[in-house]
């Protein structure tokens, strides 16, 4: 069995300057609560299971552990007594001993719960798509399960040059429409913001949450402006217009639409969108930043001219080192995280590790993957799986032996346009230190000799 | 917009000679229970929102549903009030509204609900990732909630040739080795069983729903088996054992695990595996029938026998024409369906549908899959949707324009090695009619002029 070369680890600490690296504060968010966003299932990482018991999430979990082949031996209750009965749950739940894998809210982020965001559990997490009760949050006026049968879906034209026709479409409306089922991942604008200051957030559901992947099944925009009779030479933007009460507006540029990747989306992983993800209508937007996937669907008007709607020239907006804001940049380029092992874990013992992690681009597929177990000194390509998707999350996994000396663990990728993610020393030279929006750049993890796991910043 | 060629439904009327047809005995499943498993989210099928209410599963549901464009120009609530707040449901579930989408089981088909059959409700769903929470159930003694702290996994050889060094796995263990994550399809060898005897089932829940299909990230049992030091050369097959008290137990042909194909599962669709499903261990045999995917995995035995378990020998073998039975049949030939508009449903009014639906096969690759609404007459190659992946559901759409005129519906898929699903006549003349697994027949749904959709046969 191929198990990967040994990393000249030694070379590697001392390569690792320790004044170019900062300590993750861990005063930022509590104990418990770092305790707590560790518990994965990444159960060959130490304190899984005890933060499990101490969230009440399964005390069988915290019991004794016995070693050896005893348990194989020993006839268990399930081997011994009837089970569940069939549809027992008819929709069903994870495992009673999975209670912490559960999306989180960042403690004092945000001062209002209902335009706040809950984080994705990268940490405990496989493959690429998002399991959707497990899907990230952001609202700005919070969530709404609407009443599928008074939802309207209108189109019209800023003008009525625009489209020949306005129309209003009910939920049966669309739903006779051709459809089209597709693999995407969605990252909020902000996601890996805190990052920007210098603040090290503890955990990669806390860096990286603001991102997840699924499959959406809707109508090409394109098919609906067509219904509508549009003028496609003189249409040059879209607005987006949410349903809720923040009245979410975004500009999306027409050629987006005309591609056919733009959907007015109604199903999820299989099922209706969730009440949280927009239901019963939501805009998917391939590659661009998450608020313009205007969830609670109700309009979408033709124009000109981008909008410049408060969503897009006081928020979404990138702080410049000169003091300038920079407009529009909505595309999500190139970025990836190792998910496991991540900060707040703990490696339990020296020896082989598999090392695992997202990556994706807003350009189109991911090209390849390099990790680097020393700072960025040394990289080897990490193994891509398939199926490899447009704009969509890819998984990796990279072979690794730990010899118990620290490490610091990085990922970069670079996708097929041949854009390559960046340094933060890069990404700070031309972006400066006072943004929140668009940080795609390389996350480190140090791995200390107790094998304790904490975000550090490499410059 | 292409919207499709008409076709010439009268003429299909009258080739469709009725006395070819059988019609769907309406009393197998009670009026209400075809009703609640028609809910599906195909809302411009009637009664849609009515077996909604009738479920109780939101009375709002069947509220008054305004036609026109008052709906877009009057507030709604959503629209004038602060909503939910982010992690208001830690883990999501669905909509209020979509309650009537959950798995069934068929009552009936079995005397003990410990060890039946719940069925995945495809008439509402979408694209080909099935959500955990409505995968389909086969359990043969109920299903249990192992703690995963408590499950160990074993590797022996039937005598000591066939492996090095036997080995009992933790969890623990297990999730250090290198892993990989595949998408694809499982599907119960009795999935369509009841239509051998000449009985079809009402809705498409009933008739296809021991289907489902997941995104899976484990170990290849391959390597396992090396690093238990197997003898390559003299292993023939290996035994999959499971936890629970059924002692399932299957036997699989080692090609399979040498190809890398079979995984050692613990993850599935992002996170741990349900409990209904395996939790937390079970093996994942690409194309093959779902009982071999063994559930609460505990042990492989390698050897170089069939092992001729009572699961092997006694259930899952073909009852031939001539009396003998087939054993060891186990890959799931190529298979299609439409799953809406299917059995149990009801179009509407006349004009235009995007008929939609699933077509699989247990040798790799869907390569086409044509549609018929003459009963197989006329034929048009309906559109893929991607990605297409190897022993994997594949979603397709294809338009249609319903003139009013009585219709039937069928789906007839090829894979990569060029085989061709096959009609009941054909299938009947090789097996017999008195078969329970291994239906992949075509399947006719006939649309008559009210709307209504039943299951029929086409012989």
């Amino acid at each position: 069995m191929q198990r990967g070369s040994d990393t000249d680890l030694e070379a590697m600490a001392k390569a690792a300057n320790p004044a170019r690296i900062r300590k993750a504060p861990e005063n930022f968010l509590g104990a418990d609560e770092i305790a707590a966003v560790s518990n994965g299932r990444r159960d060959f990482l130490r304190g899984a299971f005890a933060a499990a018991a101490a969230l009440g999430a399964g005390a069988a979990a915290a019991e004794e552990s016995p070693k050896g082949d005893e348990m194989i031996l020993k006839p268990q209750t399930w081997a011994t007594t009837l089970g569940q009965p069939v549809a027992a749950t008819p929709y069903g739940m994870p495992s009673k001993y999975e209670g912490g894998l559960i999306r989180r809210q960042s403690p004092g982020l945000t001062q209002v719960a209902g335009a706040s965001v809950s984080f994705m559990p990268l940490q405990g997490m496989f493959g690429i798509i998002t399991p959707s009760g497990l899907h990230f949050e952001r609202h700005h006026q919070g969530w709404y399960d609407i009443d599928p049968n008074k939802h309207r879906f209108m189109i019209n034209g800023s003008t009525p040059e625009f489209v020949k026709k306005a129309k209003v479409y009910t939920l049966d409306d669309l739903m006779r429409f051709p459809s089209v089922s597709r693999m995407h991942f969605i990252e909020c604008g902000a996601n890996t913001g805190m990052e920007w200051g210098n603040v090290a957030v503890p955990t990669v559901q806390y860096t990286h949450g603001m991102i997840s992947c699924s499959e959406y099944t809707g109508i090409p925009l394109r098919t609906l402006l067509e219904d509508c009779g549009v003028d496609w030479k003189k249409a040059k933007f879209v607005l987006a217009e949410g349903g809720d009460g923040s009245a979410m507006t975004r500009t999306i540029p027409i050629e987006l639409v005309a591609s056919g990747e733009v959907i007015v989306a109604y199903g999820m992983n299989g099922e209706m969108l969730r009440p949280e993800n927009g239901y019963p209508l939501r805009l998917v937007v391939p590659g661009v930043q998450g608020v313009s996937w205007v969830k609670w669907l109700r309009r979408i008007e033709v124009g000109d001219k981008p909008y410049a709607t408060k969503d897009e020239a006081v928020h979404y907006i990138d702080l410049m080192p000169d003091g300038q804001h920079r407009q529009y940049t909505s595309i999500q380029e190139a970025k990836s995280v190792i998910t496991s092992p991540s900060g707040g874990q703990t490696l339990l013992e020296k020896g082989f590790y598999n090392i695992t992690g997202l990556a994706w681009s807003g350009r189109g597929k991911i090209a390849r993957v390099d990790v680097s177990f020393d700072g960025g000194i040394n990289w080897v390509e990490a193994k891509l799986q398939t199926p490899v998707l447009s704009k969509c999350l890819t998984r990796f996994n990279v072979p690794w032996n730990w010899d118990g000396k620290p490490a610091i663990l990085q990922s970069r990728a670079t996708d097929e346009t041949g854009y390559v993610q960046p340094g933060y020393r890069m990404l700070r030279e031309v972006r400066g230190t006072r943004s929140i929006y668009h940080n795609n750049a390389i996350q480190s993890w140090k791995v200390v000799e107790s094998g304790d796991v904490g975000n550090v910043q490499v410059l």
